[in-house]
């Protein structure tokens, strides 16, 4: 283990992460629409991550981290495990920054995702979900080849790249003059809960935060009750399939807990009214994961009103298929 | 007839409708996708005005015509006659102004669009398609109550109002120390296309525009090649229904010969794959009309290699089937 790992990041780690990730990563907009406003009787922003490289803020951490090994290390390229969007950010950081990428993934994963992780340059490497261990065969690959081991999200390089991310989101309310009052981010392993905590409490400390999850994969939130780091039960059942992490990362939840300490769930059926309605009303595409943060705006979880309130939409990365059933609900 | 109506736009009437606008319509944000630039081999930009109030460009004309109308005027209201993006644009900003409005649409347009439209507080008159004429019904309905006629396209302040699209892409392009060399906007009656080519050649004089129509209807080029206003054969059959006016405006020619004066055509099937395109690599919807910039772009209609090069995603009104089944295709 490497001890650099215990390391939680700071504010001045985000900076930097901004300057490594300047004319890499796209800075997204922060969209805002008059007819949302209106209806919830508040400031609304939407931080349109979808825009993102890759189509979600994973590819903020991934780069941030690999562009911090070593020259020297460089050669022997990365592993990651993954079957959604790090798999692709570490796979297109990897392609930036000339590395080899080895992607681990369940042999189930669909077609269009291995396919376009191998387009990239990566190698894919398939496992058996049932019978085999995704950290082990990860962690194996990594020691045989030398290679660093890229982590979702517990790991501060990874946690201070998200966190670009919310300074972004400070900058621009900043420019129109405005600070933000409520912040809504969708928790996880809390790469990007953490980082964007960060970011906003130390440039904004009056802001209120809360984390968003879905119904019945709250592990966030019933860690906060409890105080240590609570399990899922479950590893499937979500249209968010982006929002399954088995608990709250060592490294992240005391930031989480520092910075946030409260939140709220949404259900699938809310969450797909709100890709809908981010088709229809905002005429952007927005995965369930992504959209989990405004379907709590939507729904009245929190109440805006009268607030400059921010939403993250953090990816957009949705199956054909499933979006046309949601939209067309 | 107004005399008002003959004299052309300049650059300080865009200059006075952004301020008119500022703060009331979105500062759409211009994107920048690097999938996009890597498989052109250019710098391209989109400049996403999907997120306009009411999901199109056409807000911006409407509601600098609009605001311009004397006090003493304004009870009596306005009249349009449109069943796509204009009609709402009138309505939107009729709401926001608080004048009255009556719409005329056929009485065949889809339900969707006349209950959107009639939401919005404007009265909704139909005609029949086959039997009467919208425009004499608007002239009528003006005459009668006083209103003022928005027309679509064939109105200084209407004109100067789109191009404030044009202004805000020089000037996000000047913030990235980038100059347009190549900028496509689509064509229909030429009110988007004379505004945004008055504000980017009196700022950048050296960028080379081009319209874009849909093959069969390409009016504008044909007008182009002539030298006189040719009108389309047809009044159906594209998916562009944005895009299907009989001819080029009276007013708007003239700017289009002067300042632009050159075009291509896509086909459906291109426009489609560029609907499809935006929703899988960008995460944008965008209707098919708004759909063929990128489209030129998409299929080498246009070469953008080595430069910067702008298109207009001018509108993201998309019926849910036909966006599925594009997308699905």
């Amino acid at each position: 283990m490497n001890m650099e790992m215990k390391v939680l990041p700071t504010a001045a780690d985000i900076d930097a992460a901004a300057h490594r990730l300047a004319g890499v990563a796209v800075r997204t907009p922060l969209v805002n629409s008059p007819a949302l406003d209106e209806r919830l009787g508040g400031r609304v922003f939407l931080k349109a991550e979808t825009l993102q490289r890759m189509g979600a803020f994973k590819f903020r951490g991934a780069y941030n981290k690999m562009a911090q090994i070593p020259q020297a290390a460089r050669a022997a390229g990365v592993v990651a495990f993954s079957s959604g969007n790090h798999a692709q950010a570490v796979a297109e950081a990897a392609r930036l920054l000339g590395m080899p990428a080895v992607i681990v993934m369940p042999a189930d994963a669909p077609r269009l995702k291995r396919e376009r992780t191998a387009a990239l340059g990566a190698e894919v490497v398939l496992y058996d979900r049932d019978r085999e261990n995704r950290e082990e065969i990860g962690r194996a690959i990594a020691q045989k080849r030398g290679a660093t081991l890229v982590s979702p999200y517990d790991d501060p390089a990874i946690i201070a790249g998200q966190g670009t991310l919310g300074r972004e989101i400070v900058e621009d309310l900043a420019a129109l003059g405005l600070k933000p009052d409520l912040v809504v981010v969708q928790a996880s392993g809390g790469g990007l809960a953490a980082g964007t905590a960060l970011a906003i409490k130390s440039a904004v400390p009056s802001a209120d935060l809360y984390t968003v999850e879905p119904e019945g994969f709250d592990d966030t939130l019933r860690s906060f009750r409890s105080g240590h780091r609570e399990a899922n039960t479950r590893m499937s059942g979500t249209i968010c399939d982006g929002l399954m992490t088995p608990m709250p990362g060592e490294l992240t939840f005391p930031l989480l807990c520092g910075l946030i300490g409260k939140g709220v769930t949404v259900s699938d059926e809310e969450v797909g009214r709100a890709v809908a309605f981010a088709f229809r009303e905002l005429k952007l595409v927005v995965e369930p994961s992504g959209a989990i943060g405004l379907a709590a705006f939507l729904e009245r979880k929190l109440d805006v009103r009268s607030k400059t309130a921010v939403a993250i939409l953090s990816g957009g990365n949705v199956d054909t298929d499933l979006f046309c059933r949601l939209i067309c609900a």
